[in-house]
């Protein structure tokens, strides 16, 4: 697969993610400031990575993305709500987000954590309908709502979320940091490929290769996003240039320095590569989108 | 039944709710402060009156509590997390509930909107678990959970508190007062009532009139709810008297006085004793319940 071409399939994927949004939230209900809080930061400029994972990964497994386009989707909702709360004043404390105010800052503490709450539980509206899948089963469903609800929970991202709140200003320490990265960062977006094993119903094998090159990509997308707040252009980035360092966040860079980090994210994505080696051409855009995650710059 | 009689299944089918929750979260994960903090607002004295309509209306139609628990269960999580986060400084900014602090005010707004946010997603993670029930089927525990996220998001119980908020100090307006009480409180107390016949898999009409039933002592319990915050006793309700009015929340009685809301409760709790008419004894309990929810004090 060319770099041209990865760039359409990710047009493309993206593009079905927008389209199932738009038909789902056809008519907002009332109060239509909630609807419009959801919204705002449903469609401010995601790159939709986690649907498109979920999509690439089903394919890679024999599947056609087009069947599933409304539970990967449910990824993307979760990751709008985590982003919603990480950037309140009490939290991250964030004035922007992909170059525009955030959520808070447009409409107000209260409609925010209550636009990201409504986002999570409508994850779970779709997850619950079976009638909104094609070629789906009951049980597949089931275990890919499972999924994302375990990796979204107490026992994934919000537990890395707590970690990195309680470890502002604390000392550096590479478990600790291995903690936050592996639950903030990494659960959801190896939930987000196993989605596509699981909703297919593929053999134990494949689901356990797709679900460590996940791991392998998470761990590296939050490495990447630690030294693109560092050195990324603001106007690429959408977000001040040193935010972390404002609020003495624990960071890969902190504690390693950039040029060792972006080692170690390369290592990352090398290992994601080898965990498809007992896949064919099927798992190509897989690949193409590992080596995005290292390039990115924004 | 009689009043004894109904202490006793309300004592009995709590503690069914309380060791399930004590067995389920027995091993909390790191980082501890996160448990702790969901932890003390799910152990601050809440009644389970959720998971017991769940369970009661589960046996009205022929099932055993027993093999339902957890998925009752998930209603006290939403019902939880819908208090830590309405409490919170940006909401209703209180600092009692049940006569103890608010969660933010012990842990913090941040860990109090993370508690929040993890408890109604262990919601999902246990209605989407087959394993924790007994005789169940995928495709009704389907249905179960489909039923509890809707009334629980955008057209549910969030909107309900987006309008809560939002009204504020606006002009009071019997449709909007309705629509609060009905999203905010009547959809999650209708939903614990249908997860019974919907779990069980039983025929549409019995649904249906359960369902009829769930909404009317959902509206009747929000009103008392009201009357309480004016004439309760603070030592029985837990928090202070007046809070609404501090606020200038949108109430039953603000609009109509206390007299004509608690006629209209007692007016509710008829037509849900109705809806009950094609149910034999089987229905006791949810008989008693109704009379409960009008007399109750807390």
């Amino acid at each position: 697969m060319q770099k041209v071409e990865i760039k359409v399939y990710l047009k493309e994927k993206k593009d079905l993610v927008d389209s199932f949004f738009q038909g789902y939230f056809k008519r907002p209900d009332r109060p239509p400031v909630l609807f419009e809080s959801m919204l705002y930061s449903l469609f401010a400029g995601g790159k939709r990575l986690r649907p498109i994972l979920a999509l690439a990964a089903y394919e890679a497994c024999g599947g056609s993305a087009a069947d599933i386009v409304p539970y990967a989707s449910t990824l993307e909702l979760i990751h709008t709500y985590s982003l919603i709360h990480d950037d309140l004043p009490a939290m991250d404390d964030d004035d922007l987000r992909r170059g525009k105010p955030t959520n808070h800052r447009v409409y107000g503490e209260a409609m925010a954590i209550l636009a990201g709450d409504a986002l999570l539980t409508e994850a779970f509206c779709i997850l619950s309908d079976p009638g909104l899948g094609r070629n789906i089963s009951e049980r597949n469903l089931m275990r890919a709502a499972s999924e994302i609800a375990g990796a979204s929970g107490c026992r994934g991202m919000v537990a890395g979320q707590a970690q990195d709140i309680i470890s502002e200003n604390g000392e550096p320490d590479p478990a600790v940091l291995e903690f936050i990265h592996t639950h903030k960062t990494a659960c959801l977006i190896r939930a987000s490929v196993k989605t596509g094993p699981l909703l297919y119903g593929s053999d134990d094998d494949v689901t356990a290769s797709l679900s460590l090159y996940g791991h392998k990509i998470g761990l590296a997308f939050q490495v990447i996003d630690d030294i693109l707040d560092i050195e990324g252009d603001e106007k690429e980035t959408g977000k001040p240039v040193g935010s972390d360092e404002r609020i003495n966040k624990m960071t890969y860079p902190r504690l390693y320095g950039v040029e060792k980090s972006r080692e170690m994210a390369g290592d990352l994505i090398s290992e994601a590569l080898s965990a498809l080696d007992i896949f064919g051409p099927g798992a190509g855009p897989l690949r193409e989108i590992a080596h995005y995650v290292f390039k990115r710059r924004s």
